[in-house]
């Protein structure tokens, strides 16, 4: 059974509480329940984290990578300028979906760009905790070879 | 039963000659077929189109605004510099999708950055002719209002 | 009898119905109507046409230049991008008047500079569709040489 | 009776003579008289004033607050880069109108922004002296509740 | 006999009464002759069309792809933003080259850079009519394997 | 017999082992050995200078300025800074064409503007050594007064 | 008893009628008057002028240079671009406190960036009026050499 | 007794050792001190932290966010790239006011700009420990709802 | 016998006391003695005025534009930003001399442009009071005829 | 004996398995282990730490401040935009010396500046694990003042 | 008797032929002759020296670095750009003036900024020929101490 | 015996006279002597050239291409704008090290970033002489193989 490793960023923690018109009403943990209904629908196992921390989130990617055969990240406030979180990406060599809640591509300029993206597959934006099941779907896809 | 408004820009109709190693071996029939059934099983029409041209993707747009519940969209290269487009979606006031096959996040620079996101829900972005499918899924979401 | 080509741009048909808090709520037909009053009293023919393809403005540009003695364009989201238009403007050599409904200044930074409106005599922007009925006026202006 | 304000900016007072090539042949005085003769015929009242300081714009501006039920203003050259014209625009809630003789589109690229027309309802320019001809029309619309 | 492709871009039909003293005295189809005479001194065929198109440029590149050996082609207003016309030509795989009639390098800068020449083999630029003349023996060159 | 000037720019002097699968495997003898054929068969005469020196450029420029009926030059790694060899082009006020071997529009970001070509009748650039080869065809064309 | 001299800037005289959301319900006389009690307390004397005009406000601070130990400036529209201004701060060599009323950091873009700050001890900005209580404050900190 | 959360960034640890001439002579348990004095006086509760990790800064934020009533925030080397510092100001909803030690407005140009003082009510910079002590009564103010 | 008018901008009245490490030790009044006496030398009459205000310099510029000759300005803090009294200078076309104390090409970055040296014959900059000294000599020259 | 504290930024740790065709194959350990016998041979005392985290970082500079003489540190993916880790360097006052394994003046432009460059005695770039050896050398000549 | 060493860069070896609209008709031979009977009647020596080269001025101002009391110095093309040469200037530690016969602020923008000037005394720009005897009294004013 | 190229650029022959708190106290030729000694130490052959001009530099390089097998370059004041260098090292393809007296990060802008830097294996900066002898150590491990 294919592993899910699956990192949030910082804020995240506060979701359903934080702007919820920008964000949606789902809490952290109702997201993470709802992706476990999922992905053992989907045959998956999954690990999730949240830390509001640049290198925390590094630690979780390293410390994981031995387990993981994808990632799911949502690396919130640094994903328009962390340079360390991506060559994290790049460094563990597995498949990486990035996911976003609200659309990053309408909202102020400094969100449009994407610095960890690139070290990706894709990037799914805008569909609030929707973005998160559908990651899991991709992320289904490329493990088991569909997608190239 | 929900209709959906498939529109794909321009070179989109040589897909699987065209570069495969960036935007992968199927051709655009084919999607079109695995999206067809996909959107049987979700329980949505479908109809799909294919433009070179700006305007003629815009017509598009128009012609079936009364038709369609929901949109998506690969404006392909002009994603990167079509206000016309982006107000045409603002025009016609349907929530709309846009994908891409390849990351537009992991390639040249001009690339990164999408005008006609801005004007959608959400983008998909990266997973070949899988994000057609995700896309499907989370337009049935949206339409049946469990997006929001 | 003086002749005034009219030609406007992408998703300018869909007036009325469009974000009319921003364009107003008159339809491009009542516009068009409204003009011809003005017309005839300002003792101007007038022909009017609507495209949403770049290539299809620069036709009716092309196609009308022996008939015309002015243009009056609204070019609507090719304004800010488009030197194919400009380009076409300046190969007929006719006095020609760039039209907003919307203030274009007081818009999203990218809408601030017009392309287009460099090769045109001047630019009347934000009156709605009063902005055309001007324009009328200043073209009568321009050909019967008062401007100069 | 409604009545409009007439602000121009530096170096106005020299129009005829200063590079007519540019700004035309009209001296000030003659503009300011033929817009009298138009506003009458309009039924408008009109007061016109020209100052060489952007902190005597603003003074004009302030006074004629409680009289004016308009503004037509030609902030010529600081126009490019006076935020105190534009606060000042703002803060007297009036109807403007921005003018310009020469199309600032069509000249050094410094001059293709407008810092001021972002606190205006519109902008005419272009036309040399009948710019602000067409202003007052504007005007009387905008007074008689029928541009909205 | 190898098989060149022409195509033209907006405003070229124009050519011969279009600015002469910066595209030159000859019309299109005076260029399109002597390209023709050109093409059978060197035992070259020749298809050559024009649209003022972005979509339509794109079509004719598809729809010639099965034919031609080599593109030569002026996307003249397009050359600057286009990348759609610049994925087309990387998408049919065929040797192109662009030509200007103008020195792009010696007018405005937005004219300076080139979108569609990076798809290209190489770019010839401000010989007027001759340009065209230059690339067909260029494209002679490439198809016959002497240029690698 | 009209006389044309060759100037070969820095590093120049190394092709056929420098980066030949992107300056071709040619060596600058060779290419000016092609040229001497081609100048002879169009009934040109020729000098051809190489120098690494920004300043060797301009005195080859200034010192064969009597000489010269036209200038053919590649100033190669000179072409994207050099005010001092543009101006020298314009001093000697002789029709100059730029050449380069490589596809400038095709490279890095700072090859793709040249500062040198704003001072040329014209720029041929990707067809390796033939660029040199149509630039002598170009020359006796520009010479003879074919172009104007 | 140290003195302070109070500089306000373009459209402060406006205040309380001007976008009172943005700057608050206070009118500059009742700022002042609250100054005025607030600087009786903190042993302080104060002058306070207001001017709409850049060289006006250059003028009273050279005027009040000799009675002045510190400066509190709220220079409005030209924080942004004078360097006139910020030079007279400088030339006069007294400690100023530059006050806004809104916080400057989140709104429009230009106006995140102050010329004027560079040349005071500080900046209070976002309290409303009550910006000029704090700045007292620290004024008299300042002069009584607290802050160093 | 309204509460106030006091936060303080990477390297505030060292103060008083750490460039003087800059921040000032007094050490981060001086100025907590001088706070505690001055909460006591104004009748506010206080708790103060440092970290030198973003993470932790938003922890603190998280954390405290229950208790406190307004938030006191000096980001120091965060402040002028931290998206992730001013996303958890927003989330909290607490009112909040940023403080530096240095005038940021005076000294390199990469510190003019504040990317967490746009979630603020306000900035108050370079009157050393003492903007901590004008932000204590600004705090009051808000809390007090006096500024509004 | 000729007449120069003397223009001085914002600041400069503090000459001598301001900055003398920057603008050297000579007072206003005595630079003007100086000039006078060498105005008197070269047989050139001279008026000299300083104003802190933009429009106090147009105005200046307007009035004496009939007695005047030849104009010796320095514009001060406006000369990196004013567009009006660029357009004063070319409005009165009279022959200018922007001068300046310091070397503005040795200072800050906002410094090293002039907007209003480009309505200007020439500009000198760095010599402190000298540089006034060489612009009477370079006003005579060109009065005179000699510099063309 | 000389302390040398040697501070390793994010994914450092990850050594010899990352990318090795960019970063190189030794491992981390192996790397400490062959700047320790360097040392060692250089009479230098040397303690390594390793952090994902930019506040980690900054806590070992600050806890071994008191211990080490000098500090070697490569700060990864902080690099170009750590301000908070450049002012800890400046806080300790110690001299530091910055490395990287690849050539970072030779990888994507945003890895060409350095941010914490800027408070270092210098930096080495290029040479893999050797960059590190280099560095002790350089380091102890520093500590013994022969680099003045 | 002091000594000025007049240094002219590339292409002024043309001067009275080349551009004589923008550069004046004297040939330098003429200017150099000018400056020497001004530079007697000064009690000035002088030695006056051309180069194209970059590396040929930087070798002139290294060789007469023990002649010269000052320079004068005009880079022509290599103004815009060369660091190499500013850094010879500052390496000499010479009072040096920096002369342009046209006025660089009047020119293309790429001409307004001079990197050079940036370690000169001042710069004298615009008045033909006139600028080098204008810029020979500052040498005399500088040596003697009465600039500074 | 490995042979090494050592190559210096503008204004380095001045070194220990020239801007000695920049640069250090040595001479050039210190610093060779220094450096002859090491390369004996360490088995190797140098060879030391000096040159003002860029072309020199190139034409150093082409000309000891034969017999170098490294590389060691201070560009100086070319380093931040020479194409022309870079593209002469990597036509010699010697593995190169870029070598600078000063830290190019810690000064202006314009320094920090090197053109030429992206041809070479590494770049040593900021250590003064010290930074040749390190890089010889370098280019002995490169030479050896020891770096890969």
């Amino acid at each position: 059974m294919p592993n899910i490793l699956v990192v949030n960023g910082p804020n995240l923690n506060l979701l359903g509480d934080r702007e919820p018109n920008v964000y949606g009403a789902a809490s952290l943990s109702e997201i993470v329940a709802a992706m476990e209904t999922e992905a053992e629908r989907l045959g998956l196992k999954m690990r999730a984290y949240q830390s509001n921390s640049e290198g925390g989130i590094i630690d979780i990617i390293h410390n994981e990578r031995g387990w993981a055969d994808a990632i799911i990240i949502n690396p919130a406030g640094y994903t328009h300028t962390s340079v360390a979180i991506a060559d994290a990406i790049r460094a563990v060599r597995l498949p990486t979906i990035e996911v976003h809640l609200s659309n990053i591509h309408a909202r102020e300029e400094f969100r449009n760009r994407s610095v960890t993206a690139s070290a990706c597959i894709g990037q799914i934006s805008g569909f609030l905790s929707y973005s998160y099941i559908l990651a899991l779907r991709a992320a289904k896809e490329i493990i088991e070879g569909r997608i190239s």
